[in-house]
């Protein structure tokens, strides 16, 4: 049996054939229309036929399909409540699926809660229970994963961790708040840091590794820092102590058995963890006497959200 | 069938008899022994016993006993792993109580997890699936419902939501973080607000209420401000915009149907919730789109450990 996995992005629709043993077994994808709800569900239906037919398989041999979508989802009835990027507003995203295709069932969540199922199921949670996933990116993506099953609350809005306030009358953040954690752990909040600090040290390397990469990254401190650069060290060693606030703020809240981090920033892998580590470890509530949350690198990368989405009819 | 309710406190150790209906029926406690463990679990069992004669009944009356326990917990092997106030380390109390009594089951839980547990069942959240409860009192304890059950993390020390930083490097925190909601928002945290302004402000009536009686509390300001003081008004609102900020924290992360609040402060009771509606409202995530969280005041009082301890065989 198979399961159809779909990731519903702001640029791209992608969709993914996931096997029994939550293997990616083929993928393919086609520009998101953005502006018309019905053109996405039928672009869906499309990118499932191709990839079926690509393999030589029928409908029968489909257990469901899941898709992963941005903003608000009302799970029980397959709605998209609200997105901020795509023209959404109680759209019955589920249903038009299932007029489109033979599907035996549709399911839809949030797409940073597939991203954390699917980590938990076959990436760097894998074999836990309970875990919570980060997703460092434009924002903060957050996920909650109790039992084995994504947490939302009691009106599917929930695990919206970014939005945790960690420095109270803060930096603006996107969503009306000042300080929350995706103020300055996302990748925008690392780019922003790099550029202040840019300003204030014109002697920095900084500024020779942008005229190279032509823009700043969330890699420039990082590359700096290697390359002896005192102020790219300073940006990495801020921006850690902000994403560390953070991940104890979780760990105090859940303790996990993982917490997984996501998103460009891991390229950094053990670079970024054994930064984080030692803060974590020192601010984690309980620190000895009990066993401790483990951070994990995420190991989907873009294939988290479809092959999330192809994990929750488990 | 009834069910015991054990509530371990630093001073006092009370006991509960609970009917079905999840009513006190009568409670008992005495002084805790609390250098010696062992004759903690003695004082258990004779406050138990004197509960039953009383009430005329026998252990094949009880269902099972429940004891709310300051610390770390193992609910799997009934042991206390660790708390602050008492003496315990990997102590066995649930098999201690059950050597010294013939009940059916025993069973162990964090005080604050089973206060919010009781309010849950029988209290502020009464007939909600999902809630949270902080207790703010000396610290800022927290409890976490799911689902109907206490959430505990993977090594049953989660739900320690007083220690989540929300003022990064603000105020130090008892458990060595820095600017941890409990800082701010329990009671100690509002007494030295108050202190604080007092100081500044020679003026405030505060000081003349402080005369009368006899120290400063969590009453101070609210009584001075409802008497028209200027500096007694600016306490109450620097307490309640942290307790706002941690709380909207909690409602983005959770997204509870019911968020429940305990301890002296709640004395306020819709005087405390008409000023934390206005902000928690526009800082919660989805504001409008989705059903909101109901802000409550705890019910139970006291006796929430021990109804919440009553609870946890349910």
């Amino acid at each position: 049996m198979y399961y159809l996995g779909i990731d519903l992005g702001g640029t791209n629709i992608a969709v993914g054939l996931v096997n029994e043993e939550l293997a990616l077994v083929c993928k393919d994808s086609l520009p998101t229309p953005a502006t018309d709800p019905v053109a996405i569900a039928d672009t869906m239906a499309v990118l499932c036929r191709r990839l079926l037919k690509k393999e030589g398989l029928s409908f029968d041999d489909v257990a469901y399909a899941g898709i992963a979508c941005p903003g608000i989802v009302n799970r029980a009835s397959g709605e998209v409540i609200y997105a901020n990027n795509i023209n959404f507003d109680h759209f019955p995203l589920a249903h038009l699926l299932c007029e489109r295709m033979p599907l035996k069932a549709v399911y839809l969540e949030n797409d940073a809660n597939a991203a954390a199922l699917g980590e938990a199921k076959a990436g760097g949670a894998r074999g836990t229970k309970n875990s919570v996933m980060i997703t460092l990116g434009t924002g903060v993506g957050g996920g909650i994963i109790i039992d084995g099953k994504v947490y939302m609350g009691f009106n599917c809005a929930g695990g919206e961790l970014g939005h945790m306030v960690i420095q109270k009358d803060g930096r603006p953040c996107t969503c009306g708040r000042r300080g929350c954690f995706e103020a300055y752990s996302s990748a925008t909040g690392l780019v922003r840091m790099t550029q202040e600090k840019m300003e204030a040290r014109p002697d920095s390397l900084m500024h020779e590794l942008v005229r190279r990469h032509g823009k700043v990254s969330g890699r420039t401190a990082f590359d700096a820092e290697r390359a002896g650069d005192e102020a790219g060290a300073e940006v990495v060693a801020e921006y850690v102590s902000y994403l560390a606030c953070g991940i104890s703020n979780l760990i105090n809240i859940f303790q996990p058995e993982a917490l997984v981090i996501g998103g460009g920033v891991c390229n950094e892998k053990e670079n970024l963890l054994n930064r984080l580590y030692p803060i974590v470890r020192r601010e984690a509530y309980g620190g000895g006497r009990v066993p401790a949350t483990e951070l994990r690198i995420a190991e989907l990368g873009n294939d988290a959200g479809i092959i999330g989405a192809a994990c929750l009819g488990l």
